[in-house]
């Protein structure tokens, strides 16, 4: 069986890209990065999801990402709440993590080597927030081309890695439906920038309100258990 | 003044590089790695260095490369020793670490977006290691045109990333030479991949035999502090 290497956040993006892989027949590596986010109720949630969904092993990587700070996800900046959609689309918020999605793809490289895995998956996403720089097309690309010569598996020539968003151009109902249709399990998910000690998910941030709507559009039950403070 | 990152492991390499970049007028910003690597005693000396050459600011991020394995640096396999130049060139030695340099600058790229600066130094040498697939010219430019698309600094059009290698073609004793003529204090420095606890070389491993022959090619006294038990 054809070996890859996924990266699970804890959200519904990577759930279904998670369920996607394995449906195209891949035994599935995963691998979460504990990078001092604040809402590190996700990485129970990766291990969930990723127990239901049959990884062949789960790691999780820390890398402090908070030494370099500059984002609201790791520093103790607010995160926006009660934002409309157009307002989240004009400009790259301030929950953007530099160069997260960099660093998430060299570790998943790295794995990917040891396990001997030459496909990669990511649940970027270039609808939602149409801002992220590291959720496009051309640099996905740039990083499949990246790994092809970064690696000592590529160079011996024993295959070439290949980058795999499937989850890129759909919207969140899509993404809802195609993960529902596959299985997901996403009461075990979370997608929430702030949520409370129990994992309750807020309900107000930029994350929570998309993936309200996502659920609305796609027609199917929200399993989410939102806090009593949200609207 | 303009602004640059430097990458710092605390060998020989990136001391003069650093020393390069500072000679070319930049403000560093300097970045070290806790990777797990066994050879820890080499964040002791970068930071030494970083304090020497008068780097604005040093950080160390924590990444915890252990986790994903399939390295003698990280991992508990015999380094080899005493091997002679010409072996060690034939293959990709089992020091080498799965996607290294790219989850390196990874870091260093999110650390200058933080920072705001566009030019990520790096201690790469093609030389005297001619297997290792990130020290490649090749790979060095595919991570640059990758920073350019990965960050929301590039892309809303602040500056263009520039990743440098200044000492990628030069051999271990043309390093010493120019690093000496800048200053550099390189009893500061540590390259063995197996030090003792009290910080000395075991004059034995890849990398302790390259720096040796290095000092001796220079000219120029060797400064490291040898173990009892190495040759």
């Amino acid at each position: 069986m054809k070996r890859a290497v996924a990266l699970l956040s804890g959200g519904l993006d990577s759930a279904t890209t998670l369920a996607l892989a394995r449906q195209s027949g891949f035994e599935v590596y995963t691998l979460s990065v504990d990078y001092g986010q604040r809402h590190r109720h996700e990485l129970t949630c990766a291990a969930r999801i990723a127990d239901q969904l049959g990884s062949a092993r789960h790691i999780v990587v820390e890398v402090d990402l908070r030494r370099i700070g500059g984002s609201a996800l790791t520093d103790e900046i607010d995160v926006p709440k009660d934002r409309p959609l157009e307002q989240m689309q004009q400009e790259i918020p301030i929950t953007y993590v530099p160069a997260r999605n960099t660093v998430f793809l060299s570790l998943a490289l790295g794995y990917a080597e040891v396990v001997e895995a030459f496909d990669l998956f990511i649940g970027a996403n270039a609808i939602d927030y149409s801002g992220y720089p590291d959720c496009r097309p051309a640099f996905l690309q740039a990083f499949e081309q990246l790994a092809n010569l970064a690696t000592k598996a590529a160079i011996e020539g024993k295959g070439r890695f290949r980058v795999h968003a499937p989850v890129l151009s759909m919207t969140k109902a899509q993404i809802i439906q195609t993960g529902s249709a596959l299985g997901v399990d996403f009461s075990l998910t979370s997608s929430c920038y702030e949520p409370t000690a129990d994992g309750l998910a807020c309900g107000r941030c930029d994350s929570c309100l998309l993936r309200r709507q996502g659920f609305i559009e796609a027609g199917i039950p929200d399993p989410t258990r939102y806090a009593p403070t949200s609207r």
